[in-house]
């Protein structure tokens, strides 16, 4: 439904003895993929902070399938498939340079009002946002 | 079958801007979990490795229940079920200082030959460790 | 004047390529015994906070001596030697099991109103606590 | 004399409670800034690899002068002043997206055989290198 990729060069100090990246590190890739694609779609971090608005990660499931090495240039492709209603999920897929899938995974987020710190359900201003975007796909 | 428990303070950069443990860390927590296991059973890491044998990991899930903060000390309880065949299976759960628990989950670690590259079967010398250790628990 | 010494286990994701604590991470462990420092002379964080005092590092200075290995237990040595005006500086000094120094460092923190981020000369709080545990010293 | 210049979009997993950078993040990106350093004058890390050549930072300084935020993009600016002889200095300037100065900072790197695990002077692939870019800027 709406996708979204970018490219992460990997650091030094996100891989292991075994030359590996740290397999807790994909974590942060997916979340900075996440960022991209609501960039994306016009949803700031910092604007959903204006409207006291935080998402949580409540699940994450992943695959390792490949290792990735220092300094490779992975691509994270993370999709959403459905409109939020209390849960918004991402299905995320990263590739090495030889366009071989290294692991997918997926995470689910919930929308959290900051000074509460109680969930709700989907903010207007999120599911315009991206309902907009998708009508710009067609 | 073989459980393991033991405590973590939460560091302060473990902490995000929300002020909870950035999720993306809890995977560092389950890992050493997983050391202390082994310690537990008599399987050193530097063993392994003079024996040429590394773990990485290829599946991990996570239930995100409930936030921890900086300065927090939880206890992480990390079980395997069953003997390991090509793969090692383990759970974890995560609990604060009331008791109440913060997350589940499981990670799953295969046994690579660190020359080759390759996977292979559960090596003897892990198999023998963990039956030994069951057996002092009967 | 003040020291506190603490011991840590090199975790896993700490290490790089090279097999050594990567050098970025040795930051984290002085933090961990600035806290720990404080913590014996009875300056909580969390008590930091409810009088909106946070601590910024201003300055940090590192000698890298030798590398220290994973699994490895490090003790840390940390002294504050002037009792603190506008700055507290604190000293560290890390060694490995074999009691060889393994780096020395310095780190400045200063003083900062959490609400206005503005900084502040010593508060009371802080430089009554160290008073008072000096006075137990003697 | 020689100069280089990358940005970095700052990722949220590096921010702290604070909500500023923290502290000991930064060694970090000097670590991505002198890479970028070597890459423009042709030293690739994997090269250096098979060289078996690896080279460890033995001291840091900073100096901490504005905190930066979640998302924000900054500009790392590395210098070399002198051709290395058996140690490389690096100089480091941070800069936010309003062209501030952040933080101030340098770090000294030596050549250590990575077989042998001892120090070496410069090796001449490294030197003919630097000396063939700084050629090209004439």
């Amino acid at each position: 439904m709406i996708t979204s990729e970018n490219k992460i060069r990997v650091r030094y100090d996100e891989v292991d003895k075994m030359g590996y990246v740290y397999h807790g590190n994909y974590a942060k890739y997916y979340h900075i993929s996440r960022t991209e694609l609501l960039r994306k779609v016009r949803i700031s971090d910092k604007e959903l902070e204006n409207y006291n608005i935080i998402l949580p990660v409540i699940e994450m499931t992943i695959k390792y399938l490949k290792p990735v090495f220092y300094d490779d240039v992975i691509t994270i492709k993370t999709t959403i498939k459905e409109l939020p209603t209390s849960r918004m999920e991402f299905f995320h897929k990263v590739f090495n340079q030889n366009h071989e899938i290294i692991n997918v995974a997926s995470s689910t987020l919930i929308f959290v009002n900051s000074n509460t710190r109680k969930p709700m359900r989907v903010p207007e201003i999120i599911l315009n946002k991206l309902k907009s975007y998708i009508k710009t796909l067609n």
